[in-house]
Parts: C-alpha cells; sequence; structure tokens
C-alpha cells in the first residue's frame, strides 16, 4: 500500500518521506490542504510500530488541521509532521537540526508547531536552521503578559467564548451565573477554563490525575472535586471534556445528564455515529476542532503580527461560528459535528 | 508498505509523493543521496499499473542516478520523479505547470530532465514555473554545432571513450583499424557510435527494428546489416548494447562470442548474477552506468556553464575511470559491475 491508495489519502496536496542516517531521522511531512495558505501543523515525534502508522496519522491529522484551520477563518492550510521514533530516547539536537533543514528545503509549504513529543525547545533547534517553525518567539501572551508562546491561554479562551455560545443556543441565557460546568481536566487548557467560568460566576465539578491540579481549583475556584468515573455522567448543565480523546462513546453518551458539552480536548467523539447520537439524545455538542481553535489562532498571528487585541477579537469568532454551525444544524436536522466538515469544506475549498 | 519499509528503499534522503486534484497530477520525486549536489534525473511519465509500481521505479532509478553521477565524478546527487498516467492521454500543459510548480517547492534539492515518456518541450512548460529543470537550452553541442540540449551526441561519444578503453584493457591495442563490432540498435546514441566507429576505421554490424536507420548505416558507413536474432552470437571483437535494457542473459551470455561488451543501453545485466557469468566467460563487460554517463555529463555542464571542451574533456575520463574499474576487477577477481558499485560508493559516501 503506497500512499495515493493509503485508506486515509483524502486529495492529500503532498506527502514527504524523509530519511537520515547520520541522525537517525525518519520523518514524514503531508502537507493536506493549501488553499488557504501554507500548512501549519504540530510537529508530533512518536514511537510509531512501524512506518504505516506513522504514515496513517500524517495523512489524517494534516487533513484535520485544514478543516480546524479553515473553520477558524484563518489564511492558513492544513499539515503534520511525524517523526519516528521514541522522543526520550533518538530525540537528539542534532536530529531537531536535521529535521530543521528539512523543513526548510520544502519552501514554507509546511509549517511546523510543537505538538506531543516535541517542545518549544525542540522547535526552537530546529528554528535555528529554518524559518518554517512556529510558535517559538517570546512575546505578550493574549493576556498581555509575557508568554514563551505557549498556546494555551488561548485555547482556553476560545473554548470558553464557543461553551457560551452553546449555553446560549440550548439554555438561551447569555449570563452563566450559577451554570454548572464538569470539567474532566484541569490541566493547562482546563484549568484556565475554569477560572473563566469561576469568573463569569459559573458553579465548578472537575476532576484530574493530578491531585495538585484538583486542589488547585478547589481551593482558588471554589470548584468541587469529582472522582474520573462520575464526571462524564454528573448532572450538570454542561460537561467540558478537557483531557482524553474518543470520551463520547456508547458506553458514556447514554449517561449524559449535561445538554452541553463544550470543552477543549481533541477527537472527543469516538466514532462519527456518536455526532448523531448526541443530537438524537437532545446534546448540544460544540464540535471539538471549532471550539479548541484558540491556539492555532495564536500560533498564526506569531508569523504575521501578534497583538493581544487582534487575537482576542479573532478567538472571539470562534463564538460566531458555533452560532452558524448550531442555526444550519437545527434547520437541516443534521449533527453539529457534520455540520462543522461542511462548513470547513465550504470555508476551504472555493478558496 | 510503506517507504521507509519498501524493499527497494535503500537510505533515499527524501521521497515526496505530490498530488492535485484540478489537473490530475499524481507525481513521485524520489532523492535518494545528496553527498556530492543537488540530486538530477529523469521525470518520467508512465501508465504505471498502480502506485506501488510509481513508487519502486522512483527508487530503484533515483538510486541508478546517485551511483551514475558519483561514478562520472560530477557534483550531482541521484534523483529521479514519475508522473503516474498515460502521457498520451493525460499530459496537459496544466498537469506539466503543476509539476513545475511542484519541483520548484522542494528548493533545488531535486532537478529534472526528460526521460521515457516527456519531452525537451515539456520540460520548458515546467520551466516556466521552476528554475529547477536541466536539459532545456539552446546552446552549442559538442560538436560546436547548434543544439537543442539532446544529450544523445555526449551520451554516444562517452560511450565510444569506453568501448576505447575495453579493447585496450582486453585485445591489448589502442587503434580500432579494422575491429568488428556489432551494434544492437543505430538510433540517436547508436547511429552516432557507429560514425565515430566508421571514422576510426573499425567494421560495423548493425540491427534495428526501424530499416531507415540500418539502410542509412549500411549506405554512409558501410555497415553490414544483420538480424535482431543474430546480432548478440555475432563472431567479432566487439558487441555494444545500444537498444534494449536485460539482454545479457541466460540464454544471450552463452552465445555470446565477443570479448568485449561495451554499449550505452541501460540496465543491460538481466540480473546482477549476469556480471559474474560474463567475467567467468572470460568476456569483459564494461559497465552500462559507467560508459553511459556522457549524458549526464552534458546536461551537468547546462547547469554550471557549456562549453564543448569543458563537457569533452570531462566525458574522456571515463575511460580513465573504466581503466580503474578493470585493473580492479583483474586485481580481486571480482566482476567488473560490482567493482564499479563499489567504487561509485566510494566516490559518493565519502562526500
Amino acid at each position: 500500500m503506497s500512499v495515493f491508495s493509503h485508506p486515509e489519502f483524502d486529495l492529500h496536496e503532498q506527502v514527504n518521506f524523509f530519511h537520515d542516517e547520520a541522525t537517525g531521522l525518519k520523518a514524514i511531512v503531508a502537507i493536506h490542504n493549501s488553499n488557504r495558505g501554507p500548512a501549519l501543523g504540530g510537529c508530533r515525534m512518536w514511537n510509531y510500530a512501524n512506518d504505516e502508522e506513522a504514515l496513517t496519522d500524517a495523512l489524517r491529522l494534516s487533513k484535520g488541521m485544514t478543516y480546524k484551520s479553515a473553520l477558524a477563518n484563518l489564511d492558513l492550510g492544513g499539515g503534520k509532521s511525524v517523526i519516528i521514533g521514541n522522543p526520550r530516547q533518538h530525540k537528539t539536537e542534532a536530529l531537531l537540526a536535521m529535521m530543521g533543514r528539512c523543513l526548510e528545503s520544502l519552501s514554507g509549504r509546511y509549517i511546523a508547531a510543537e505538538d506531543s513529543g516535541t517542545s518549544v525547545a525542540d522547535l526552537k533547534i530546529m528554528g535555528r536552521h529554518t524559518q518554517y517553525v512556529a510558535g517559538i518567539t517570546e512575546r505578550a501572551g493574549i493576556d498581555g503578559k509575557a508568554s514563551n508562546g505557549d498556546p494555551s491561554p488561548a485555547t482556553a479562551y476560545g473554548t470558553f467564548i464557543g461553551l457560551k455560545a452553546a449555553v446560549k443556543q440550548r439554555l438561551g441565557r447569555d449570563d452563566l451565573q450559577g451554570l454548572s460546568v464538569a470539567i474532566q481536566g484541569v490541566g493547562n487548557v482546563g484549568y484556565r477554563l475554569a477560572e473563566h467560568l469561576h469568573l463569569a460566576g459559573a458553579v465548578l465539578y472537575v476532576t484530574d490525575i493530578h491531585q495538585e491540579q484538583v486542589d488547585k481549583a478547589v481551593q482558588l475556584l471554589g470548584a468541587t472535586a469529582v472522582s474520573a468515573e462520575d464526571i462524564l455522567a454528573l448532572d450538570v448543565d454542561v460537561l467540558a471534556p478537557c483531557a482524553l480523546g474518543a470520551i463520547l462513546n456508547d458506553v458514556s453518551i447514554p449517561t449524559i445528564q449535561a445538554s452541553v458539552i463544550a470543552g477543549a480536548s481533541n477527537n472527543q467523539l469516538a466514532a462519527s455515529r456518536h455526532d448523531m447520537m448526541l443530537k438524537e439524545r437532545g446534546i448540544l455538542y460544540a464540535p471539538d476542532f471549532a471550539i479548541n481553535a484558540g491556539g492555532i489562532i495564536d500560533i498564526f498571528y506569531d508569523r504575521v503580527g501578534h497583538t493581544p487585541e487582534k487575537v482576542l477579537r479573532h478567538i472571539e469568532t470562534i463564538g460566531e461560528t458555533l452560532a452558524e454551525i448550531f442555526r444550519r444544524s437545527d434547520t437541516t436536522g443534521l449533527p453539529t459535528g457534520m455540520i462543522a466538515n461542511t462548513l470547513a469544506e465550504e470555508r476551504f475549498m472555493g478558496r
């Protein structure tokens, strides 16, 4: 099975395999679509069982980035790179430098950002050999404070905006005073979302595998700690998944009592059919790749001139995009995830 | 089966898959090794049965170019590109223009030349969108006459030089007066080789699928026409394959009476074992990729400043390289094809 006949191949424009014997680099760079602009996406390092698995990931994730960036109205295409290897064992400065040179040779058609297995420090090493890495400049974050480029605050703010749009649609209210929200995962993004919600008067229920994060939310934000098993089925207004993927599945969906799902984690639906299953249960699902686009918006502005005002204004359009998705879902009877895909396609295919 | 685990993958540095829906372009660009310089090689268009076959071709042929250019002492690496499609049906100006843009995006790590299914005119269309095509400039040929960039005269001259080196080694003579040579194929390259041999006093036996080429050689060069069936087993001093590949095989080798094989066609050995089979029969084989490098030498100088003198001087080093191969083969008892591979590796791996 080659690239063009791979089951995950979906009109990808370009797939590049790089190999360097001296440093042990084996990498795949996939560019799904560049109609809207250069393909920006994470550079992941992972100990894939084989090349096939790495290719599957690169093809699937690069396509996801096309949809995410188009839906966020960014002048970006979709791409992703994967380095095959164990980040703890095989990640050397020489390997990262070589990866930088490989990226440079692609003339900017793909721009790398940090991802699983790579850090901002790693991207900076690549950045000595290529101009095509993003999210490595020291500048003010969206809150105006110094930032090392971490997009988590932007992702959290976008999720907060999206959650409000969903609450307005499903519960008909503009304020969040007294609204109950269960947050699965209060890490980099989830905790910041909790802060926004707390300031807006919401009542929080939280869980996390790191107890100190839970303790902080309890002490500083008045949250109630909940076990990992109970969080999804809690009797709350909103469920905000901010940790794992595939948590909306055949087992969890029948138990969910919240009428809104609005959280930042990727790939929340275990399979595409769960999109419709949520709609049939009357649960309004804010598609993950629409609501969690704050990070990519933040990174985009690193390349075109970052000011907190511009970024905040752009992130706030996530609310408008979600409102459009919810309206169309109501009108057509189709589930929100499917509508989000169609809207994204409208936004990148015409270009 | 992916790229890194493909049976023909041999430490290739970079393999790129390009796809463009609008023009129907599906292409693979393989860069085997760039230690000596940018990877130059033909851009082939072929109606491959499937992508797998196209990838196999790209991987195999790009590696062959690394060996050929290194052995010819050129500052070039090895690459090859393949466009999947029927050149008569699918080759449009838009597709060629898109291919040009794809090549441009690779920053010059690969440089395309014409090949099966593509013409100089096609390369010129690509050349409107990229600086990374070779062999499309109008300039003086190696004979000082105007040339459209056709490398055949250079290939023929290099083969003539190589043939002389082989004759000196095996028959101990410097002049070719009265030497009998059977030429399989008197097309672009074979006919020009015949001209050189005729001027040097050799006696020629020729065959070709085009009768008019045979007639021309008979009338102008005093050649004797021979049937396609008889050419390989003729009782001559030298056999010069200038048409088909894989003609040195289990069937033909036992019937060959020539003591020297020196011709321009590619992939003359049906399998690598036939290299040793020739040596065991006392036949001196001038490895095809060593003797037919005149064309790539000619094209190389298109990019760095082409003068007939410089190119002729470089082509004449083919004789020295072959002499070195023959010496090592004598010393080690190893067949010439194997020695040529080793010598090529010495010339690109150290760089």
